[in-house]
């Protein structure tokens, strides 16, 4: 029998890459989540299971007595919006706190699952410090940054006292196809349009990881799953500034095409958002994706799905 | 029009007094909890109203409409034994910071009211450090102590963020009438039994503070609430050995009854436990009540309650 792998929040963009690459690698794997909020890029053909709505202890539980209680278990689901959070601050708890004390209860009770929980760089909060090392102080900004930090804690306690093993990737920025949001998202969407303007002056640097390297990375951290459930950060190391990222995207729409700046800077954006990777080395893991056939592939998804000639509307 | 208090887990045992002390002090009050924990000790006839069941953004909001906006809230439902905690961290998670982001969720809305949140000694976990500093890092051993300090965590994010005014109280070892667990009951019954025997050798000091002056206190931290959330420890910062208490306890039933211990230590217990009390004084707090009569109130209270000829039984 297949080992199996539970992946929590599977219509996503993370959890359906990972769906994919988990099913690509020989595991079954066994999806929870919302149709309806289904990630467009994704076929999720592979998969042995679903368990649609909301996860709970119970529907964890049930689903082992289907499919056997898995290998590991990748906490996928969550709020995915710092805006969102802002507007409905309580939902947004309920999705990733909430989920995070289902899904450990659960686990408490089955410990030989190897948990995975994908956290956010919005745990560190405003931080001036670059590279941002995992053992700084976190001091969240928004409800979304503050409700992963506390998924987080819950994380680690339980893996502490009910000894399951466990860990966590803070992924800083994340890009790949499927997602419908953020920088790369925008700059197609005005990029095809043909108005490429933009607020602020595009100097901050932010660290993007495809979500390939993501998904090979969050696999590593089922190895290195304990439970003092070891905190990593999910990032290259290797910055690059919004404005090149920009002039990059523009270049593969049109060769004339550059970003305009409005030139007002965002108050409360971090200047440089970069992960200290020395934790992500001793673990032995490097990115595999070079970042411009990685924006470049980015691209070509969204030019394909929603350029002249599709039917889809971006 | 009297102004009102809002006060969740009104039928447990500092929610009760709190009513007591607010009614008592010219405010209508208006409770929150389930009448099946009703602790026994408080009659709540002085309430205005009350509001049955799992406190829940909705019902606080209903609330205003029949009784208005609140000058405060005092959040006092939640989880209320380390050992259930271990038990049944969910359902321990949901009473303790699923109904504080309830709560919260309510006050973001209504942003003039002042948020108390009594917390606990717990949230420190095994520190050596004497006295106990609000300042110091937080690393919480038991479920319990783990979701009162991301209980914290959640008041002081959204009061920040949504500016309205909260404090948070971590009080030591409240006592008083009414406390059926602890060390001050479990004293009393075994005095009432004539079997006056203990686990460990008794060295452990504890920082007793009487349920009068935590009431006292929660009011001065209505006064003190602000949106960056001051956190002031609830103590004495007076230690009281455990074996002099139980000897003044055994005293008060029988002049010939002393405490008889084991001599194992339990372990994980820390030595001391007492709480630094500059901030309290800085707020102009005293504790009122002398230690030696709060323990004397309470034996009496328990001989009156489950002593011979009473009805009740310990």
């Amino acid at each position: 029998m297949k080992k199996s792998v539970f992946i929590t929040g599977v219509y996503g963009f993370l959890g359906s890459w990972c769906a994919d690459f988990f099913s690509a690698s020989g595991f079954d794997v066994v999806g929870f989540g919302y149709a309806s909020k289904k990630c467009q890029c994704s076929n999720l053909g592979a998969l042995s299971g679903v368990v649609e709505g909301a996860v709970s202890a119970r529907s964890l539980n049930d689903a082992t007595e289907r499919f056997g209680v898995p290998h590991a278990l990748i906490h996928c689901a969550g709020g995915a919006s710092v805006a969102f959070s802002y507007e409905n601050p309580r939902e947004d708890f309920l999705r990733t706190v909430g989920s995070t004390a289902e899904v450990l209860e659960f686990l408490r009770r089955h410990a030989s699952v190897r948990l995975v929980y994908p956290s956010s760089v919005a745990v560190y909060g405003a931080t001036e410090r670059v590279p941002i090392v995992e053992a700084q102080s976190c001091a969240p900004v928004s409800p979304y940054g503050h409700h992963k930090h506390l998924a987080e804690q819950l994380c680690r306690a339980y893996a502490e006292e009910w000894k399951f093993p466990a860990a966590i990737v803070r992924f800083f920025s994340l890009y790949g196809e499927g997602l419908h949001k953020q920088l790369l998202w925008d700059a197609c969407r005005k990029a095809a349009r043909g108005n490429f303007s933009f607020f602020g002056a595009g100097d901050e640097t932010r660290d993007w990881m495809s979500v390939r390297d993501a998904v090979r990375l969050t696999a590593l951290a089922v190895e290195h799953a304990a439970p003092n459930c070891p905190t990593v950060n999910g990032g290259t190391g290797d910055g690059m500034r919004v404005k090149e990222m920009l002039t990059e995207i523009g270049r593969l729409f049109d060769p004339g095409l550059s970003p305009v700046f409005s030139g007002e800077a965002k108050p409360g954006d971090p200047a440089t958002q970069l992960a200290d990777v020395t934790r992500l080395r001793a673990w032995g893991f490097e990115p595999c994706v070079e970042r411009r056939a990685g924006i470049a592939a980015y691209v070509a998804w969204f030019q394909q799905k929603f350029g002249e000639g599709s039917r889809c509307v971006a």
